[in-house]
């Protein structure tokens, strides 16, 4: 992988090459796909996360499932697919940009006539090059939010690995430190996967940000004895009203940060916003295994009678929520009218 | 060990014997201690922690300190010991009860003729009981504050693994829930050390508490959809206005707390109030070393380039505090001068 170019994630002689996110930053596995079945595993899994690279990998998916459908029923193949578009759709529940990316291959392979592979395929390398572009036009944007000399936080990973590249809250965080504004970033580690630890850490400090890891514990404190001016995350879904579910722990950095006067930014690409779920409360929050918490590193640490309940995101409200950028345009304080009018304006 | 009486730390022919909480659950290992340096070492490496526990380390540590200085200069042994007991004083910085019980030991000593060992040692254990009976003094008044089926939050360990026994925060939550009030504890693992995986989880389910372990992140979340009434913390020192240090994370959750309407009670006993202290900004905040972020389980998470910021307390303000619980009564959102007059009422 090339020091300038971080990506999670390409298409190979007809197969989805993956990294391997659960061994970074130990080692640089690439692991390769080719079908539908492959896929669903390695997104449920973790091999690839963050919502617009699990959308990606959705698209690429859906080439799998055309060819598959293609190979069975011939022309007729849109008849014999639905069962794996389904699959893909819930491989994982709480990113919308999943189900995005599904329902865009969808509405394309409507359209086409005859051998379906090499269409999709150039509609899922359209996806992923857009995503990357996107992410590049949120770094400028939300860069200019930023102050001077400033000391900002993420947490999770909403980097370079999390899309097609650059990022969204990082990509925002690599442009504001190429304009010479970031004094240091503070990135939370992220338990109970360690995202902060292992990818942000390791993404940022290739990259020449000056970077320090702290406990999702020591957030607080930090804000208010080392002056963060920003927290700035991704989100894996913004719902109409402007609420945005995202790793769970960033609705407690946005109470800690409206507390000490620092201000939360969302950076989510357009397909991250749903505006046909009203609200957070609608958005289902995926929960896993309580192992995800009870072991770290295949070792236990909790005694073997304690559960552990495991929440992957949670819903921070809209009024929490001081700038939202995306690639179409940044809202302060987002609610359901100014981001209808955005997405309007867009469209 | 008996399931019914926790304990981290007894005296045994002449030897101060600690458990190992390092090891905890997976190991029950006791360490046995019969000097001062080696007292030193424990309290420093946490084989033993949480701040009562380690002011009883101290007081036993003063009793070697005492036999290796009669030892060396018989009737003037009080004017060869002070090495000694400026490094037991200093073997951690945050907690106050360390230095509490140094000085009464030392105050004790003073009065002393002839072989100090058997005096220090009644002392010493003196102080120990004073412990215990202050936990179930505390646990009797907590308890009272907590409505019929309360679910509850805690965060790192105030158990009887910190303190004498029975514990402070977990004393209250033991004997609510012997009062049936307990629906459920929810114990944060508690980065980086996770004393609430390791300890708390196992000191609440040995007592049939039903717990549930969560991710430090995912408080905020838990309050929100999970009805928190109480988060019940101990500490490490209260300042003389009210502002209590504790373990880090304590003051993010009591901000959380706030958001939601749960209330924060700070239970610790006495010896944790410290007059000559003003405020939380005069709390000196260990800092420990970056390894214990980057590396879990003797393993590296984070790249090797990256450091880590690892402050392992934080201040809570007073005005977040609403009920803090000592065996000598119960101060609802305490001040400099409620505090200074349940003191003075009880001197």
């Amino acid at each position: 992988m090339n020091h300038e170019t971080i990506t999670p994630l390409y298409w190979q002689d007809e197969a989805l090459v993956l990294l391997d996110q659960r061994r970074l930053p130990g080692e640089e596995r690439w692991l390769h796909y080719t079908d539908v079945a492959g896929v669903v595993t390695a997104i449920r899994e973790m091999v690839v996360r963050g919502a617009p690279a699990i959308g990606i990998a959705g698209a690429y998916g859906m080439v799998f499932a055309a060819e598959a459908a293609w190979r069975s029923a011939g022309a007729d193949w849109r008849s014999q697919w639905q069962a794996d578009v389904q699959a893909l759709r819930h491989a994982r529940p709480t990113a919308v940009n999943l189900a995005w990316a599904i329902d865009l291959m969808e509405r394309f392979a409507a359209g086409l006539t005859g051998a379906p592979q090499a269409a999709m395929l150039g509609e899922a390398r359209r996806l992923h090059e857009a995503d990357l572009a996107a992410n590049h036009r949120m770094g400028q944007l939300g860069a200019a939010l930023i102050d001077a000399n400033a000391t900002v936080m993420t947490h999770c990973n909403a980097g370079a690995l999390a899309t097609a590249g650059h990022g969204t809250a990082l990509g925002v965080i690599r442009d504001a430190h190429a304009a010479g504004r970031i004094a240091r970033v503070f990135a939370t580690e992220t338990r109970p996967w360690l995202q902060g630890a292992r990818l942000t850490s390791w993404e940022l400090s290739r990259s020449g940000v000056p970077v320090q890891l702290i406990t999702d514990g020591s957030a607080a404190h930090v804000m208010r004895t080392r002056g963060v001016s920003w927290v700035i995350v991704g989100a894996d879904r913004v719902a109409a009203n402007g609420d945005v579910a995202n790793k769970i722990g960033t609705y407690g950095l946005a109470i800690a940060a409206r507390a000490h006067g620092a201000r939360v930014m969302v950076v989510a690409p357009r397909s991250t916003i749903d505006l046909a779920t009203a609200s957070g409360d609608d958005i289902e929050i995926e929960e896993r295994a309580g192992e995800e918490i009870t072991h770290i590193g295949g070792q236990r640490y909790a005694p073997a009678a304690v559960t552990a309940f495991n929440p992957v995101f949670d819903v921070t409200p809209a009024h929490l929520v001081d700038a939202l950028v995306t690639e179409i345009g940044v809202l302060e304080r987002p609610n359901r009218e100014t981001l209808a009018r955005l997405l309007a304006a867009a469209d």
